[in-house]
């Protein structure tokens, strides 16, 4: 089965937004096993929709159209989709009364051109939307290909996709699938494939497929079969499999689950609290913790340390270290992960020192060169990292990286 | 004249990678008056990338491609394009030469795949590639189309671009064109829009176009004429307009420039240092201050009080502050912001306390409310925030009103 993605919108043609929906899609249809040879974005153009609607119906199965969907007269995607499924637009009560609903809640009065939101394609099943007021569907085109319209904002994009079409999608298959994401924290996306080469390159059912993300890369395991449970059967030694391999590399199997969340599980378990202290990062490591909405569980403080003078007040960091080692150097990263867990009384203590880049560099310190301690309980370790990249990406990922010792210094506790 | 996007990269349709090559160009193209209607993805399939490119040159005068240049057999959109145009593959003996000397640098054995990238269509213009090893090139079609090839990777892509390919593009026009951008760092994109309103609606040339980006409006004016000069006069007025109209809510008007450089430029200029005290924000603030590199001028040290405890221990806040007004309140930003200008002897205090959510909401706070004092001098300011959007949102656009409270503090003094 393949499947193209269409996104409507003249705001991603003049660089206004990034497309982030077509990538969204895009995974969520390789987890589905569906192909997808072509993405287009077209403008709010009805000749040009057109086109390009007419053009993917002739070389792809499933159509997945993006934005157009609401109330204003530029909208015209559901309007020009049914025409080129050869369909009329029909009232659809269930809209209707959401729609109403929707404008009593929030006490705005619905004007004339809302209404239009609740008319859909003759044969279709309607994606009701629970985030804002434009439903999506599915037009059941005669020839058997399947067109989906969802509303442009990810916000109601993601959660209509996964929740009303994802189910849909799967029966249209002759086959179920099943897929299990690994999630590896603490190895590039190079050395990884290294390691699974041979289940690479001999896969068939179930396959792997690597996801290269900012300090982290995922790996995805599908197979199909008849029924999703013989699918995720299929799918089990295999996840076993690279468990055998990665191991404590692999920091979660959950989908939805990020590294910070597992850090602040961890702590939370261990009631433990944590505290940082921050140089070259600057506030970025805590500030990726506190994504997680339970962070004041384990946090209570932390210190952006920039200057020689505020590593020794706060951190007690000697002058000698500071004189003989530098700033950015073992001795003072392990200074740092000490001191803060103690002016914090912390459990846990996180030093990070580094030289980000550009300028400041010496003959023996590069742009990039960063020493990350962590310290847990009575145990302290530093980590030497030479990290490529702009200013930017170096701090990044050094926060992933601090992430990730800290993850295995509570595991191997 | 119509250029269309074309982007080769199955990783991209795996969803691997989002695509922001292509926003970036739309908005490059955007601002050279070259209208795209078009942009497609597609995957490293020889077929499927001929189909694509023999589409784009029957309806558009400029087609844009990257990625697929590189030294493997996957990389085959050279081959592809020249055979659409019908040109045969010729080796450049200065493509050749910087190969040679780029392996020759970085010690590492050429092998015969790289030789490659040494061949390109006989009739083009090579650009050469300073960020990596394959260059770039502008096929000249006969039916007179332009053929752009651009590496993949943006950091190779958008130098090449900027400084390469656009002055090529600038001279294709019959016209040339100037623009100019001034960015509004105070005010939602619909508010900005709406002062506007009759320039967007009579314009002509020159033109202006909302860009809305986090927490920030871009006004984009461009214009056409017979030479870059004359254009640069016609935009001249209209930007003296949107500087009478904005006035301080304006924060540059230089291209490259971002909030967080004209803070630290700011602070700079008066010898000031700035620290913050973070609740919500955790760090954000200061993390993205030190996205500058001249920031260590400017910043010595700043806190994370995450926890009532951590506010009161560092910062001052009075234990009756938090009991009678609670930590989200006017009271203790302004306690937080003139605490921390006082621990950290800065001159700049900044006090950041907020419901980031979800979660924790009480009948009068909702999720979302935000409190940020600014303290410069002897003088505090504080601005209650009610912010919309998921916890990140809330925090991201915490930090952006934050910084630009800071601006408007120092211009005022």
């Amino acid at each position: 089965m393949t499947a193209e993605i269409i996104c409507v919108g003249t705001e991603i043609l003049l660089g206004n937004i990034v497309n982030t929906n077509a990538a969204y899609l895009s995974e969520r249809l390789a987890s589905l096993g569906i192909s997808v040879f072509f993405e287009t974005t077209v403008g709010d153009n009805p000749k040009r929709v057109e086109e390009v609607i007419r053009q993917g119906l002739k070389r792809s199965d499933i159509l997945i159209l993006s934005g157009g969907l609401g109330p204003t007269k530029d909208d015209l995607t559901k309007e020009i989709a049914a025409k080129a499924c050869g369909q009329e637009l029909v009232e659809d009560a269930e809209a209707l009364r959401r729609l109403k609903e929707y404008f009593a809640a929030t006490k705005r009065p619905m004007t004339e051109n809302n209404l239009k939101q609740a008319l859909v394609p003759e044969n279709c099943t309607v994606l009701y939307n629970d985030n804002g007021t434009a439903p999506g569907m599915v037009i059941h085109e005669k020839n058997g290909k399947e067109v989906i319209l969802l509303p442009g904002p990810p916000s109601e994009l993601i959660p209509m996709f996964h929740l009303q079409a994802e189910p849909i999608l799967k029966k249209l298959g002759s086959e179920a699938l099943f897929s299990k994401v690994v999630k590896i924290d603490c190895m590039g996306e190079s050395a990884v494939e290294t390691e699974i080469l041979d289940l690479i390159e001999n896969q068939s059912n179930p396959t792997v497929a690597p996801y290269a993300k900012l300090g982290e890369v995922h790996l995805r395991v599908t197979a199909n079969a008849n029924t999703e449970e013989e699918a995720e059967k299929l799918v089990e030694p295999m996840v076993k499999e690279l468990r055998k391999r990665f191991g404590h590399k692999i920091y979660t199997e959950k989908e939805d689950v990020t590294l910070e969340e597992v850090l602040v599980e961890a702590l939370d378990r261990k009631k433990y609290t944590i505290a940082a202290a921050e140089s070259c990062t600057a506030g970025m490591f805590v500030g990726r913790l506190v994504n997680v909405p339970g962070a004041s569980n384990v946090l209570n403080e932390s210190f952006i340390t920039y200057s020689n003078e505020a590593k020794m007040k706060y951190l007690g960091v000697r002058e000698e270290t500071l004189k003989e080692f530098g700033a950015v150097s073992e001795e003072t990263a392990r200074q740092m992960a000490e001191g803060v867990a103690k002016a914090a009384k912390a459990d846990v203590g996180v030093g990070i020192t580094g030289l980000a880049g550009p300028g400041g560099e010496t003959k023996e310190k590069k742009a990039g060169l960063v020493y990350i301690g962590v310290t847990v309980g009575q145990k302290t370790k530093v980590q030497k990292c030479q990290l490529r990249g702009n200013r930017q990406k170096v701090r990044e990922v050094a926060v992933s990286k601090a992430m990730t010792m800290v993850r295995l210094a509570l595991e191997e506790e």
